[in-house]
This record gives C-alpha cells, structure tokens and sequence, in this order.
C-alpha cells in the first residue's frame, strides 16, 4: 500500500518543557511531505528523526501563537543555506503574511528560493491544496485567536489490473498502461470488453484531521465522518475543564467524544500542557470513552 | 568566592545538527544571570540545563544571524507566560529594534513586562552596561554584518575586615560594615587608624569575552589583555583556513594565535561548523599553539 503516514515532531503546547517540543507534525502521502505547524525547534527536531528538509513542499500553520510558528523563519533560512532552489509554499492565517514577509526581508535577503505565501479564511471548510495525491481542507476551529485544522484527504489511485481477465481476452502488456486509466478494449470481432470488466478497485482512501488548538466543537463533526486518524488537542484533563473552556482548549475526554461522534477509526491526543509528565492519565480518560485511543509522543510515526 | 561561571547552552553555527544547538551562554556574575545570544531552541537548552527564566535580567545579542537570535522572541514570550513583571533588557545591534518590536507587537500583545531595547553600536569598545557587580563592554568584531562580542568585567568586591587588626584595636562588630566600605577608626585618644590597616584586599577581579561571530582580528588584542577566559569562536579547523577567510569566520589555531597573544588565562572554543561531530581534531590544533584551551559543550559551566 502506498504510503500515508504521520510523524510527531512535537506535541506540547505553549509552555516549554524539556519532555516536549512545540507543535509540529510531518504527514507523508505518497512521498509528498507537508508539515503541519512549526513550533520553536522543529528544524533540530527533523535533524533528530532524520526528515528530510528538502523534500517539504507545503507548510500548513493553524494559527499565530508562538507554539504552532515560531521554528518558520528558523527552517525556511536553513533550507536556503542547505542550497534550497524549489518553491516553498505556506500556509496560514492571513495576517501572519506581514510578519513573515518583515522576518524573510531581515533575515533571508538573498536566498535563492522563493517563499510562496497563500492566506487561509479560518472560519470556513475549503479546499486550500489540491495535488494528484491528495487534497487539503481547512477545518475551522474555535480558538482566543483565528485558528484552522487540516483534512488531508487521500485522493483514489488508479484501479489495478485484474490480471487473469487481461490474460484470458489476450491484452499485450503495452495496453495495461490504458487499461489502468479507463480504456476499454475492443475484441479483434468488435467487441466491447467494459474496463471495469478488466480492473480491480483501488485501495480505499484514508483521511487525516489536525484538530489544534480549539475548544470542543460539534460542528466540525461533519467534516471529520468516519475518519481514518483524528488529531484532536487534549491540553488538559477533565480536572481542569474549567481552564481548557477559558482558554478555549480541549480535555482528553472532549476530544475522545468527538472522536466517538465522527465515528472515527482512530484517535490520537496532543498538545499536552506542561503541567503533565506522565500523560497516562489523559490517555486512560480518552480510552474510557473512545478505546482506540493513543496519546503523541515526539519520533512516533503512525501509518494509516 | 563569588560567582562568575559560564553555562553554554549552545555551541554550534547555523546550520543545524542533533548534537548542537544555535549560539547561547548565561552569565552568572555574583547571582546577576546574563545572556548572551538566543539561538532557536534556546528556551527548550534552559529548561534542559535548569537555568531559571526569570532571573535573566540582560540578552545580548552579538549580531542578527538566525542562529544568533532566532529563540529571542520564544523566550520572551515563556517569560510572559510564565507571568514575568521584572523589565528585560535587550542590547543589540540598533537594526534589530524593528524586527523584534514587529514580532512583540504580533505575538506578546497584553503581556505584563517591559521589553526595553538598547542599541549597539558594533564598531566601537564601548561601556553598555554597569551595575554594582560589572561593566559589560562591546568588542568590535569583523563579520559579514555589523557584529560585537562581549567583555564582562567583574568590579571589585568590599575588601576584607582583618579580624586581628580590628580585635586588637578592640572595634566593635556594628562599626565593622563602615571599616568594609572604606571608614578609618578613630582611638578614644584621637589617634586615627587607616582602613588600610584594618582590611584586607579583596579577591582579584576576574573578566570573561565572548567573540562571536568573527574573522580573525588583531584588533582586539588590546581589549582582551590577560583576560581570565576568552570564548573564540572557531567554525572551522585550519584545513578550511580559505572558507574561514571568505564567511569571515575563524579557525581554531586563529582562536588560539588570539588566546596567546592577548596572555589569557583560558580559551574556550565554539561556534563550531555542522561539518564537525567530532570535535577533537578542533581541540588538538587549538592546543598546539595554546594548551590551556577547552572545546565548549552543551551544558558545561566554568567557574572562573
């Protein structure tokens, strides 16, 4: 099966500890790499899990808190001096524009790349990236700040060759390539032979959603049906619903239920307060209400 | 005796690598906390090493390459929200002022301390900061752009009370603290004992400078005589002289050539290029020409 994998680079929230790096992820479908978030210290974090810096193409950052885009200016001037020449495409809030552009004039004049700024409306559910592989949605979250998720929605791959069909109608393998793209094919007698006649369907596709930071939030249930992984924020736990309301972030159980709403295959829970070493407790809480539950943890990567 | 020690928190150049962080050193002179250059990462190297947030009351910063300043705006942020009150003060080249007031207008709105900026002029020895403990001065170094290093003095401490000489001339222990800052004594018969005679000299002042980034600079000598430790940076080893010459960085025997010839005491050698990850070879050519010479590492303090 092709690839379609995430990779945790960081899964702490705003303050610093020394268990936990900033927000940070790198999802690989099919060998395109996109990153989500880029917290103060990603670039030495792909150093550490040995991720490629060249081969990103797209960056997607869900807000303006310092957590979630502080390592931006850090990763884009070392990939100018690793010798960088391929287009850099971002995206983000469209009032992080200024900043960013103010922080590539004073610090990457020079650089032989170009940064490609693209401003995302937080509060919608669009289409923002689209490729052969795959499409990108926005998921808008409710955040003290405009703030967006990410649906990273795997797109069909060709059918594959039902091989005994093709060999019994006699299909030379120069015509396979057709085949494979829809062609029918026609008998030496006229015949039709239908290509669905010929073709096994494809895999299914699978899905990923970055939920982070938000509040708990029903009405992003739409969007995240029967989703393959679901990456919600769990800053706290229940003991502390009071200040994730206030704060307008998630409890492990909150996220667990949304989880369980979208009916999701899977869950995982991040962005853990510094307040946690151990994060059992959160997941324990999670797994109460949604078992198929597995906590972030910096290096891990989970294949779909 | 009182402190003066140096913690490194990072000892690499900018390109990053998983064994060394960007530029950043604490200053520790009689419980003052400074620090110099704030790499990314460098809040992350603090909580790592346990190096207390608040009581940083001074940030240099040597010059504005990336790895010299990229974790300036994180830091300040954790120290916000970690409720901070106490003014920080930043001395920096004067083109830093803009960029960073940019980013503390996008990402500290509301917070409860004062960011005060000074501007460095880089070409100049000049006195930047003096309280009861120190002077700190600018070294002009030569780099790409405006840079300077750091020269901390310690100032002298009180002398000494000679507890013969005060017994004997019978003084009293509440007269004692006026004998430490300078008092004579006076005998009931009038006759007037020198403080001289009734203290002893306090220890000797210890000084440390920081030069960072720069080309070899014989320049600086006069400023750096007999200092206690120098920190060089030395990016390359004597085989990448030429690269050295063209990015107007140092090599290790340059670093040691300055430590000979300005009679200090100790060379500390860092600001090592991602090429290196052994850095023995570094260490062995420095030694030649100036034994007493360390390589710095992460986490390392010296005591002067």
């Amino acid at each position: 099966m092709e690839k379609f994998e995430i990779t945790i680079l960081g899964c702490g929230s705003a303050s610093p500890t020394s268990l936990r790096h900033p927000a940070s992820q790198i999802v690989n479908i099919r060998e395109k790499f996109s990153m989500i978030d880029c917290g103060e210290g990603t670039q030495m974090q792909m150093r550490t899990y040995k991720m490629g810096f060249q081969k990103l193409r797209n960056i997607f950052i869900s807000h303006m808190h310092g957590d979630h885009c502080f390592g931006l200016i850090g990763l884009i001037s070392s990939m100018g001096l690793l010798g960088r020449t391929a287009a850099l495409h971002i995206y983000a809030p469209e009032s992080f524009e200024g900043i960013l552009q103010t922080q590539l004039n004073t610090f990457c004049d020079g650089m032989e790349y170009q940064v490609v700024f693209h401003p995302l409306q937080t509060d919608t559910h669009q289409l923002i990236y689209e490729d052969r592989s795959m499409e990108v949605y926005t998921l808008p979250l409710k955040h003290r700040i405009p703030c967006c998720g990410f649906l990273f929605k795997e797109k069909p791959t060709l059918p594959h060759i039902h091989r005994k069909k093709t060999d019994f109608y006699g299909i030379p393998n120069s015509y396979l390539n057709l085949i494979k793209n829809g062609a029918d094919w026609i008998m030496p007698d006229g015949t039709i032979i239908k290509n669905e006649a010929l073709t096994l369907p494809p895999a299914p596709t699978r899905s990923y959603a970055y939920c982070s930071d938000t509040a708990y939030n029903e009405s992003l249930q739409p969007y995240l049906k029967d989703i393959d992984l679901l990456y919600h924020e769990s800053t706290f736990g229940t003991e502390e619903e009071e200040i994730a309301k206030l704060t307008f972030h998630s409890t492990a159980r909150q996220a667990a239920i949304m989880a369980r709403n979208c009916h999701a295959k899977q869950l995982m829970i991040g962005h853990f307060s510094a307040r946690y070493t151990d994060i059992n407790p959160l997941l324990n809480e999670a797994q109460e209400v949604f078992p198929n539950t597995i906590a972030a943890q910096e290096g891990l990567t989970i294949q779909l």
